[in-house]
Parts: C-alpha cells; structure tokens; sequence
C-alpha cells in the first residue's frame, strides 16, 4: 500500500512518461506521418530506398541544387538536369534541329547558326555531342556559356546561358572528327577542341599505306570572345600532332596554368583492315603497353603565333608539327595502355589519366614534368616530339580494377574514377597537398558497383579548381534490365551517388531514352542566371539584342515591292494572348515572303508558338523575341497558321490563314 | 514516503514503460531508418512530402507498374513515362527526324516513313503531335500500337510497340490541319483523324469570302490491318463536314459501339481579320452560346461506303456532308460554348463535354440521343445537318469551375476534369449505373489546385472500359516559378496526383522541357511485350521482317559494278564488338553507295551506332538489325565511320575509314 502522495507523484509521473510516450509514437520520426509506414510496406521499400527517396524527391515549386549540363551524345544536343532530383528540366537543341524550342524550322536566325556548321556547303544536320564544357573563371563555372563538340563531323557550339539557347556553331576547317572537347582553358580564354580519328589535314583524300606522311591530329584553340559571346576564328589556332588517335583533353590549372594535357589511343598507327587479314582496329591499336600523354604549352604556342610560325591553311592558323616539336610547345610523356580520361586535379600539381586497358591510374606530377623539360632528359618520337621518361615525370600509380576511364575529385581530397570493365565507381585518395586527413595517398579506398558499363563520370564542380563534393553522377552506357523495357534500344542509366558520408550509396536511377550522354558537368544552381522573359520587346535570340524588325502592337503592317523581278511580300506580325496581328495574310505563288513577329507579351511563360501547315516551319517566340522566317511561296492554296504553344483558354482560336493565290 | 515493495512495482512498472517507450523510439516506423529523421529535418520535408517521395521513389531495379505514352507536342515525338517514378524512359521519334535512334539520319526505311509523310512532295520534317491513341480490342489498350497526329499538317503516324519505333507516316491529302485524332474505335477498325482549322478540301486556293461555301472539316477513318501494322488507304474513308472548327473525338464504346463523337468550337463561321478592322478569331468564334456535339454513325458510314456513297477525292473515299446528312450518318446536338474535350465514360452511355468558355460540363445520353434520333425531333442547320433538341439529349449538366476541357475516369464512378483557367482538376460524381456508393450522382467532389493552366488530363486506363483508378496526371501547360530557371522558354508540368485515397493528392512535379505535350494515355506496364532484342540476325526494323540484305559473319563482301552509266559500290558489312568489317571502304567520287551493315549481336542492349563524318549520316543498330544507306560519293576525301553507341572498352577503336578518291 502506498501513501496518497506518493501515489499522486507516482501517478504524475506515470501520466507523464505516457504522453512523452504517446507524443513519441503518434511522431515517431519529427514530421513524419504514421502513413509512410504503409507506404513503405505496401511497396517494399528497404531502409536504404527511404533515405535515398527522401534525398532525391524536389517537393512541388522547390528548386534543385545543382544543374548538370550532359553531352545527349548522337542525339546532337545537350541535356539539363536537376540534380539532387535527377529531373530533364531542359533539352537544348545544337546540331540537331528541334521544332519545340523552333531551332531550325524556319526561323531565319537559327538556320544561320546551323549553316555555319555545314561542312564545304553540305548540311550537317545531327552530330554527336561528346564534352560539354561550362565557361570558367579563374577555374570556376562563371555559369555564363556552355561549350560542345559534335565528335562526328568536328564541329563545336556555344551556347549562351542566359536563354539556353545555340548561338554558334563552327566547323573546324581542316579536322573532320573530334573528341577531347569542349574543355576551356580556365579564364575561357580558349575552348579546345581535341581530335579523334587521324585524316589528312582538311580531310583531304590519301590513302591508308599513307597513313604515316599524311594523316595528322589537330588540336584546335578556339578564342572566344566573352563580349560578344562567339568564338573569334582570328585568333584561333591549331597545332598538328602525330596521327595517335589523340582522345580526351583537360587544360591545366592554377600552378598549371598555360597548359594542356591530351591522351591517345593509337600511337602504333595502326590503319586496320580486317578483310584484308590485318589486325582490325581494336587489335592494332592495342599493342602497345605504352602511348603518349600530350603535354601542350598553349602561352608559348601564343608567342607562336605572335611570332608568325604558323601557317594558314583553310582560313586558320596552324602551327605545324615540326615547329610545335622543336619550339617547346608539345612534349609527350609516356601512359599506360590506350588511356580515356586525362584530369587535373584542383590545384593543377597532378594529371591523372586513366589506363582503360591498364587496371591503373596514372598521376603525373606537373612539378617534375617542368623539371624533366628544363632538364632535356628526352628522347623523341619518330616526329620529332620529345618524349620525357616514364619514370621522371610519374608521382605515382593506382591499381584500381579493369577498365579505369575518367576522374573527377571531390573537396576532401579524394578521386573518383570510372571503371568500365568493372561497371564500378573506384574512390581513391590523393596524395601531396590533399591528404590533410592522414589517410594513406594514392589508396584505393572504396569501390561501388553501378549499373552497368559506366562511361564518364561526374561531379558537381568536379572538374575545377573547387569541387563541392556531395555527389557524383555515373553516366552508364548499358542499363540491360534495369528499366521497363521499351523495346531493343535501351536508354542509359545515370545514377546519382551520394558521396557526402563515409560510403559512397546510390540514390537514383535515371533512364536518358533520348541519346547517349557522354560528359557533364555540374554547375551550382545559383551560379546560373537565366533571363525569364527576353530583357525588352523585340529581341532577337540570335544576336540578343533588339531586332531591327521589332515590332510594336499598333505598328503591324503587310508591304509588298518588287525586288529583282519577283514579288516580295514582307510582314510585321505582332503575337499577344490570344491572336495574331494580321490574321490573313494573302499573297500569290510565287512570292518571296519575308514574315517577322514579334511576342509583346511580358509575362513569365507566356510563349507563343508560330506553326505553318504545309511549309515546314515552326516557331517559339517567348516573351518579347522577335523572329524572322523568309519563303517562297512555292505551292498555291490554303494555309492555316496557329499558335502551338497553349498560351490562354482561347489557345485553339489563336490563328490565321495563310491564302496563296494560284 | 513508500514500502519498498510498493517502490519495488512502480519501478517495474517504469521501467516497462520507458522500455516500451524506448523500443517505440528507436524503430518508430518499422524499417524507417533514423537517418531518415535527419534528411527529413535537413531538407525541411514536409509529411506530404515525405509521403510522396516514398510513393514515387522507384528502387534501382525494380519496374513502375504504369507506362504513359504522351504526345510531345511541336517537338514532333512521342513521350515514354514510367508511372509513379515519372521517369522519361524514351523519346520515340515519329515526325521529327532523330538521330540517336537513327531515324532519318541515312537510314533508307526510316526515310521512306518519313518520305510518306511529305505534302505535295515538299519535305515535311516536324509535328505537332496532340493525341496518342494505344490500339484497344474490345474497347481495352492491348499493348500492340501506338497511333499519333500532327496537328500542324494532318498526318497520322502508327507505332509498333514491339519496337517503339515508328513504321508508317499518312499525310491526309484533303486535310491541312488535324486535332481531335488519333482515336480509336474499340477494336482498332480505324484510327479517327478529327480536324480543326476548316479549309477547301485538298487545301485548294479559296478566298475567305467563300468560307462557307468552300471551307470545309473533314472526318478521317483510317482503317487500319494489324497484321500489316499498317493504315489500309483502301478501306479509309473520310466524311465531310461543315466548316465549323471541329475538336477533340471519341468513339463510342459498349452501348455506344460504332458511333464517334466530335466536338466543335468554330459554328460562327468566323474568318477573322482584326487587321481589317473585324472581330478577331478569339472573339468572333466565341460568339455563340451554343455550338454542335457532332454524332457520327460509323457502322451506317460503312454502308454507305459498300453501297458506292461516296466520291474518290485525291485518292480516298469521301462521303460528301450532304449524303451523311441526308442518310443518317451526321447528327448535331447543341454544346456550351466553345467546348474542348469529349469524353465517353467507361460503359459508353454517357458523353461528357468540357465547356471551356462554359464553367459546365455537359453529360449527353446516348440512349437520348438514339430516342430523339428515332423520334426525328431535329430541325437542320444551314447545311442540312439534322440538329438535335439540347432538352431531348442532356442527361445533366456538373457546375464545375471556369475552363473545363477534359475528362477522365476512374473505377469508382468518378470522372476528373481539367479546369484551365481555374489551374485545377475536379472530381465529381457520375450517375446512372456508376451510382453505387450512394454519392449524391452529377455532383462536383472536390477540387485541386495544380502548376499552372491545365490542359489534359490523364488517368490509367482512364479513357477504355475499365479504368483503373490511383492515378491521373495533370498536363500543365505552364510551370512559371516550379522548377529551376532555364531561360525564357519553360518547360512545361506534369503533375502526378493519387486518387486511391478519398482525397486528391498531388504527388510529384515532373517538367517537360522537350515539347509541349496534350494528350497522354497511360497503360499497365505487364500489357507491354516489346522485343528486347530483334528476333533473328538480319532484322529490317521497319518491315519488321528478315531483310534480304542481312549479312552473317564471313559472309562480309564489297561489289562494285555499272549500272546506268555510273559505278555502284554496294557493301555488306557486320557489326560486332569491337569492329566492323570491313574497316576499309574505297570508292570514287561520283560513285553511288549501297551500304547494308548487320549488327550480328544477340546480346539485349549491344547496339552499335554507325557514324559517318561529313555525309550527315547516323544509324542506330539494335542486336539483330540489318540497316541500309544508300547516297552518292559526292565529295572526295577521307572520312572515318565509327560507332557512336558506347559498346565495348574497345568502342573508340571500333572505326573504319571511307576513302573516297578525287
């Protein structure tokens, strides 16, 4: 029996550890409802598939964290992902025309840009985006422009990332394949684009027992000039290189600024022929234990060019492989056996490359190379380039596993590297000035299995001279079973990594059915600051800045002239929810018509769409731009025109005719 | 103070408690790890969020039960979707040429399909995609077809969902413009092309001031042999009407079997020309209160059609408006004001019209309209057309909000409408026979926001006879401030929203930056059967048969010969991980190129690509599939041809060259 009091304090107790009980299970997790539970079991979500959701899942009007620019492979274009919600917000057309975004269907601007990239007047109209490369600033993303190669026809695009739109397209003069590039030097003084596949210089013809003499590699410096956004063709310059099938490139940083470091592939010259009984390619270029590390001086290239040794061939100055051999602009180094990636570390000390047929990375110190120069410890290469010794330049190897491909780092100082054999993530640890945290360098530490056939890898700000860690992004080449099928062409898996604890874990699988990404980068979200609507009425995408043809509402007006003995019919459109100003535009086979409209609206959104039945020709006018499309009016009858983008309720009223007089 | 014995049982009983109290802490959800509390709190995850993630997060691995195949819009596509993740599993191109799939990129069948597609023989090389219909056996998605129109030009494109490729483009030769197709009847007899924007059949020359006389809609059945997997010209046939701007169709299914129902929003027979001084398209089509349900008895058409009724206009039958008026094939009844979709519910009793410009939907009787079509209660409209009593037809009318569009339906007897200018989606009640749970019938439930101006709306086979429930997804055509900022031009939002529970609940934001879709339908995965690779080696993708030019291994050759006056050089070559063969190719310039290339792999996802620099060619090659370019030598040089799908470690090095000789 107890005393009324202690009962009482007994009870009070009692009463409340019960509710602090009862407050424990009715919130058992802060915020978390009693239904997760259900769901968890109802869907047999194990504990790891509930953290990796809750990391992964944007709730509605939240913003992701990072933007991951991906290369959309043969697709030609280039794809914008959220990341931690590894959500599409964006497909950007490049060398493919895209009738959504209106590149390409008539709109007079965007057919300029894609012509630039025909080859001797020949339309190119796809290509195979390989490396996309953000513009930087004393090696950070500035998050102003997106640089892309086309690796099939040797072609490269800027884009501008205050619309997302395609500015310029090149096409290299004298190079017909590409693939270490885009990378930008780290002011964006330069976007170099490395080659792939040998050819005669200008992809002239020459026959393969001429392999040797006339077929050459060619690493192309693009100059671009930030202010107006373009690549600038007169200060841009190449350097021919051995035809070794050179691969990927990346520029040196801080204490290696000036610099550029391109691996090959093919430094046995092999030139296959399989049906003729000769080793195929795969064999040939695959004898070698050892090709070449390309060591690339691009200031003393500059004073080059500064000093007239060069030559122009096919409008751009070239500095010729004997020059570039004997001035001190190209050095190689050998590297173990048909490398992929070649990365500089943040601070530049270190170049890592990946042996792809060798189960190591190589780290090469960027200090001992500089020694090894000044030192003129070098033999040369059957072109004359000097080739340091393996052991003067090497810091250091990492067994890693099969199949080692591309790196990116992270902010504790560790690596991450791509194992294509393995279909594995490898984390390893740097050595020198990043091994703050007494862990052994130049350690494989940890090895995640992905899903399947990883090619590149990335990071976000992986590749500058800051990276943020937190996650790295596996862009996969297979995903097999991985997806509901969708018929025999699979789509590739990206997997989202979490790298932010101890172990690297997966979070996501991202099905890309729409191309085969090779690169990306990953940019802070923040860094980016993208128009919402065009700064004024009238703005021309192309040029971004006011159109000539801008029109105003109350100045819309049909005129028609001759001109060189045919009929011209020019138009000034105005577009507004819901309507076109004219709605009837009636001219005579025959005609040349020159059409310009322009969406005044003002409204985030509030895009219109320009469609013309029968013609071929789609338009996207977002707020404020105006757009040109120039036609003859080839075929008499008939022609509605309408808006394609649902603007407004009255969307499906918003249209005209277009009446061509037989 | 206490007896010990009475200490003794309050801390026995304590400690049970705080154990209890403990055990409830440390697994407060089974399962739920505590790391999940940390995200949840890091990310400041609300408990809707957390529910929604764990209701969409797909595990690595593991399959969505649900596909949706969504029209792409002006991107000229089709949309692949896994349902709940809202995953983009692949972009089909159908319309739009698209490299990364190798459709028109060289590929000499893809060309054809799209070389079908052409107006007039003038290259129509983009879409405006609205309304994918999925091939239905007794009114059920049976998982074979996907059909789709272009809006833009009137053409309908079939997809065999063995491969998700599309194999047949039909450009409609009397129509310029198409909205309300493709639909199905419910066993797939035809596929329904509505149209839209009225024009002179063959969209001849006709002045607007001849609207009404000359300008006309026009109602495709095509019919469709699905053992050819292909539209049979032969059998289609196309029924005239007024030219009143006639929408979005459906066929009538059960009860309703072998009618088509259409809507219009144009019976003013307005011409616009606000430049003249008249009333826009907005406002002169808005004028009328009431415009025409259009009721369509195809079975009576196709007699008809035996009988001889009909003209052969441009190639196709076509059953003139006064014949289909006069013989009881076209019906009107009237619709507020405007409407958009027409919807026909699961059992086929009820059709339900989304007003637009009328806060209403209107539910007609179909057992009504057959008692007033019987009654011969009908005066005609200025064409004759027998017009139906609004009273006679009706069977109730739902008050929903401002903009109603489109309907689908669920398995408990609810229909979810799409409400535009409100940004909602609303529930509400059927009657009749969909009346079981005592819910008052005709009855708005309940209405939920979504981000922003919704056009469609979607459901799990929520458009055939037995709709599934737990899902609709609303087709939001802007997304304004959701997602990250990627320039003027926004993509546009899909916003999945459980329905299992009594409540609408919005579950995930999935942006859409790659075309502005309309319509989607979504079917269980487990109906799907594609390949996962092409049944035999020497597969022709768009025959889908064995093609007479596959090649086995060792069976590799290149012949040259004369034919009319030039040389050809046809070559068939094998693709296998890592080389082709062979890996030489010579011609002359001038020559013409036959070239056949077999990828002899049997492996699921060991496709190869085929790039060939400077000639604008790319094909994708899935295991098993023999492809065929075809093109004239016409610039010398030497031009490497590689693989552009990542295969193998030796991918790179998977190339050849074309040489082609001056």
């Amino acid at each position: 029996m107890m005393h009324g009091k202690a009962k009482g304090v007994i009870l009070g107790v009692l009463m409340a550890l019960v509710a602090a009980c009862a407050r424990g299970r009715a919130t058992p997790v802060a915020g978390l409802p009693a239904e997760a539970q259900t769901v968890i079991r109802e869907r047999g979500l194990s504990p790891e598939d509930v953290v990796a959701a809750l990391r992964t899942y944007m709730p509605g009007g939240k913003y992701d964290e990072y933007v991951m620019f991906s290369s959309g492979g043969h697709s030609g274009q280039v794809l914008v992902i959220g990341i931690p919600s590894m959500r599409l917000l964006k497909v950007i057309g490049v060398f493919t025309p895209e009738p959504w975004q209106g590149y390409g269907f008539g709109e007079k601007g965007t057919l300029e840009v894609l012509a630039e990239g025909f080859a001797r007047g020949k339309p190119l109209l796809w290509g195979d985006t390989h490396h996309p490369a953000l513009s930087e600033t004393e090696g950070e993303y500035d998050g102003q422009f997106l640089f892309i190669n086309d690796k099939a026809n040797a072609r490269l695009a800027v884009i501008d990332l205050r619309d997302f739109e395609t500015k310029q397209i090149v096409k290299n003069p004298n190079a017909i394949s590409d693939h270490g590039g885009g990378f930008v030097t780290p002011n964006t003084e330069y976007v170099v684009e490395g080659p792939q596949y040998a050819a005669p210089i200008g992809w002239e013809y020459a026959p393969l027992d001429q392999y040797k003499d006339k077929y050459r590699g060619l690493l192309t410096f693009w100059a671009f000039d930030r202010q107006k956004g373009r690549v600038d063709l007169d200060r841009s310059f190449q350097i021919e290189l051995p035809p070794y099938w050179q691969d990927l490139c990346d520029a040196g940083k801080k204490v290696s600024y000036g610099w550029v470091f391109c691996n090959s592939i093919n430094t046995e010259m092999a030139t296959g022929g399989i049906e003729e009984g000769n080793p195929p390619f795969e064999a040939g270029t695959a004898k070698n234990e050892m090709d070449y590390l390309h060591i690339i001086n691009w200031k003393k290239a500059e004073e080059l060019i500064r000093a007239g040794k060069y030559e122009v061939i096919n409008g751009i100055k070239v500095i010729r492989l004997e020059t570039a051999a004997r001035e001190g602009v190209l050095f190689f180094a050998p590297e173990p056996k048909s490398p992929h990636g070649v990365d500089v570390a943040p601070g530049g000390e270190y170049i890592v490359v990946g042996g792809k047929l060798d189960p190591h990375v190589t780290i090469y110190s960027f200090e001992k190379i500089q020694k090894a120069i000044a030192a003129g410890n070098f033999e040369r290469d059957p072109f004359g380039v000097p080739v340091l010794r393996f052991e003067d330049v090497k810091e250091a190897q990492v067994e890693l596993g099969l199949g080692p491909l591309h790196t990116v780092f992270d902010d504790k100082g560790y690596a991450y590297t791509s194992l294509f054999l393995d279909s594995a993530v490898a984390k390893w640890s740097l050595g020198g000035p990043y091994r703050k945290d007494g862990a052994e360098p130049w350690k494989l530490v940890e090895k995640l299995p992905v899903h399947y056939n990883i090619g590149h890898i990335a990071a976000p700000e992986g590749d500058t001279v800051s990276p943020d860690g937190k996650y790295v992004v596996a862009l996969n080449k297979w995903s097999v079973d991985r997806f509901q099928p969708v018929g025999p062409l699979h789509p590739q898996n990206f997997q989202l990594i979490d790298i932010s604890g101890g172990k690297m874990r997966l979070l996501y699988d991202m099905p890309i059915g729409i191309g085969e990404p090779h690169y990306a980068q990953i940019i802070k979200a923040d860094k980016l600051k993208p128009f919402l609507v065009y700064p004024e009425i009238g703005w021309n995408a192309v040029k971004m800045a006011k159109d000539p043809n801008a029109t105003e509402a109350g100045r819309e007006r049909v005129e028609v002239r001759e001109e060189g003995g045919r009929r011209v019919v020019e138009i000034w459109m105005t577009a507004v929810r819901s309507h076109f100003k004219p709605e009837r535009v009636k001219v005579r086979k025959g005609d040349h018509v020159i059409w310009h409209i322009t969406n005044i609206e003002r409204a985030r959104d509030a895009t219109h769409g320009f469609a013309l039945g029968g013609y071929n020709i789609n338009l996207s006018l977002e707020p404020g731009e105006t757009a040109t499309i120039e036609f003859d009016a080839d075929q008499s009858g008939t022609f509605p025109f309408y808006c394609t983008e649902f603007c407004s309720a009255l969307h499906l009223e918003m249209m005209g005719y277009f009446l061509v007089e037989p």
